[in-house]
């Protein structure tokens, strides 16, 4: 098994799978990709074969190794402790805390409050409530990159934080937050998205992407 | 600043405060305990003292070795780091991963969708919507367990997704979950429960504990 390809299994437009894909790309660890759309079918992570898979029925799951992961942190830090080419976390145990802290702040913090799941249940005040939600954890994120950020988000190299952070403000985007309040989180996303890695994990350049949203 | 003894800001009732008691217990570090109301004064975790600390507004934060840190499961992993026994991560990558899996599941799949913010959004619906977070989440943890449990969530040893099981457990009986179809986790809670990192970290046993709940 070890020796077999990984299968990643992705929605395009999924923040948490980009993370993922962006990881793969850094490591240069080549992948197949299985989309599942989240809102095709009611949503094909709910299907009885997806389950079986992946019991948490989100995206994205990677089959590697012989085993099936899912949770986006988790899976790559098991690539970063499997092929530690290139570091996604620095060396001093301080500035890994600070990357992870950065990766949990949006991981744990602003994501999931802004997840399809939590959005239905919002009605009408969803573009509202994802907007504060965003906001808030923006503005706190924005005082944390002044004493951490490099040219990225902990120093000059990419880590686990980066690949959180670009994703997060594609989301920021749909939802039409303002970004000026931002510049350190502005100038960081423009800075990575000039990286190959990001530009071809990019929802925009997925198999699964529409037609119309193609870049 | 490092010689001098950490400090930990928590809540009593809050889960994530206490994920990091039960690393702190386990690891042996004594620390001072600061309390911060999540409730009293509109939120003492909103004041400008507290946000200068952590931009996050939000405990647990752990000011040790020179650094603030905050979000829980980053702060647990600075302490297996800087303090690596006993380990609360396997050796093995895959059952790291699987270690990590079942923390972020809980972390940032399940904890953040019945936080006090979003639980303040859901009005009348609120007691409802944190149940059924939970079961969903539970459902697909109970599924996980059957491959990974041992004595604990992982094999025979304490690891970091046991630090995030039982605070998660005691939030599911706060929210009156009923916990007959999960048979595993409430074992394993159980045994956990037992282990006196586990209890001296209660939140029936902290400095701000109520007298009204206190053990």
């Amino acid at each position: 098994m070890a020796s077999e390809k990984p299968i990643l299994y992705s929605y395009f437009r999924s923040s948490c799978s980009w993370r993922v894909r962006i990881a793969l790309a850094l490591k240069g660890i080549s992948y197949d990709l299985v989309p599942v759309n989240l809102i095709k079918d009611g949503g094909q992570q709910f299907s009885a074969e997806f389950k079986a898979l992946n019991p948490m029925q989100q995206v994205p799951a990677l089959q590697i190794d012989g085993i099936t992961l899912s949770q986006s942190l988790a899976i790559i830090n098991y690539l970063e402790e499997t092929h530690p080419n290139p570091r996604l976390l620095p060396q001093d145990p301080k500035k890994r805390a600070q990357v992870r802290m950065i990766a949990d702040h949006i991981a744990s913090g602003i994501q999931p409050l802004q997840n399809l799941s939590v959005l239905k249940q919002m009605g009408e005040k969803k573009m509202e409530w994802a907007q504060s939600c965003i906001i808030s954890g923006f503005q706190a994120l924005e005082q944390i990159l002044q004493h951490t950020a490099g040219r990225y988000c902990v120093g000059d190299e990419v880590s686990m934080a980066d690949l959180c952070l670009v994703p997060q403000v594609a989301n920021a985007e749909r939802f039409k937050v303002d970004m000026r309040p931002y510049p350190i989180i502005t100038r960081i996303n423009k800075a990575l998205l000039d990286l190959e890695a990001f530009k071809i994990s990019h929802p925009s350049r997925q198999p699964d992407t529409p037609a119309e949203l193609r870049a």
